[in-house]
């Protein structure tokens, strides 16, 4: 059995999500690859994803493995022959064979997402792709919000309702806010996430900006793990997973 | 009666075109409109476009212009509502009173469409709005291409088949390949477009730069007036109106 790791390119608008739901029509990024990979196995292929992405979050960097039997074509050769059978909404940029002890989830040494603003009023083809924001925010106050998360942080304030982590320390190695190509952009780099964790970093930021919070202040809300202090978690369509390492 | 120009854009991808078709269940832009004037008026209401986009083309700054018997609203406030009346591929950006004689089509000097190409696989969230070309074009030799429109032109070559216009000649403004925000654009500006024109003209130019064709060559090629001589028309998911000026 090889073991093949595949980098994965989506829309996710009209997805439920990443993770499969059994028993459901809904369809998922990874149920339509599993099916795909299916119908080139002719039996049921487990495919361990990074990482969940929830409903209408896209990825242009997600990793996932399987294990095939399948060794007739090059590691390569399972780009094209995935790509004529999922739908175009999901693009599998690369496919390479890796260690066999390699797990997309636990191998990841980090992964990094962005999030896209757009500070006037959306046209239809960047709706899609963006969330729109009403004022244009301070830079240098979310960049110094940004700077307290790094390093081991309890990131509890940020974390789901019903968040079951045993830990919710994570590792964040950079988080910045920044202009290109005319949108707003937070993007974050940390060794793992909690659910929602990145659009409520996001909303949180925003939120305390708006009232010019200074980053002291923002500090304490941290370290205060009062998940009811945190700003509006952002919707999902402005979100990419853009980039996971090993 | 009072005389209202609307500014739109939209997302060109799930649309026949601008053109209401009569009879049909297919949907266009300018039908989509019309039944949200018709909703608000309680009879039917004729909306005249700058242009007629194909299926698949998009607008950020198409143009348009109606006469309403509602004089109890500013006409700023079409905008909401119409827009909560549509749907949300389509997007009116403004809207306001003209001249009795504002006609969206034949008052219009000048129109601006743009071609966005990208030299790599596409992403997911880039295949509704650009076209893949497999080799960077050299842009000089575009350019030089580019010049030889510019001031009165006969655009036979360029004509779709069937063309039943009475005049071929158009007056471009401007002519230019350039890079923004990684993708490669082409820009165009003229008192009018013939259709498919914007799409043949690409496709001319990126074929004869691909094999070599000196600019003098090319002038050659556009004074014959033959229209096999045209490259391929681009498919329509990289062109957008961006913009008609009065």
């Amino acid at each position: 059995m090889r073991n093949i790791k595949l980098v994965i390119a989506y829309d996710g608008t009209d997805f439920c999500g990443w993770q499969r739901q059994d028993g459901s029509s809904r369809k998922t990024i990874q149920g339509e690859i599993e099916n795909a990979l299916e119908k080139m196995h002719g039996s049921p292929v487990n495919l361990t994803g990074c990482g969940r992405t929830d409903s209408g979050v896209h990825a242009v960097g997600q990793s996932a493995n399987f294990y095939t039997d399948i060794d007739s074509i090059h590691p390569s050769r399972f780009t094209p022959a995935l790509n004529s059978l999922l739908p175009r909404d999901i693009r599998i940029l690369d496919s390479c064979e890796v260690d066999k002890e390699f797990h997309a989830r636990f191998s990841a040494v980090s992964r990094v997402y962005r999030y896209h603003f757009i500070c006037r009023q959306l046209l239809p083809h960047e709706q899609r792709y963006n969330v729109y924001i009403s004022r244009f925010p301070r830079l240098d106050i979310l960049n110094a919000y940004g700077r307290l998360l790094l390093g081991e942080t309890d990131c509890t304030i940020f974390t789901a309702a019903g968040d079951t982590s045993k830990s919710r320390n994570r590792y964040i190695y950079s988080s910045q806010f920044y202009i290109e190509d005319g949108r707003l952009i937070f993007e974050i780099r940390a060794n793992a996430f909690l659910r929602n964790m990145v659009r409520s970093v996001a909303g949180t930021f925003l939120h305390y900006e708006e009232k010019d919070t200074p980053p002291d202040k923002m500090k304490e809300i941290i370290a205060s793990k009062e998940r009811s202090l945190a700003g509006p978690t952002m919707p999902p369509q402005g979100l990419f997973l853009w980039k996971v390492d090993y």
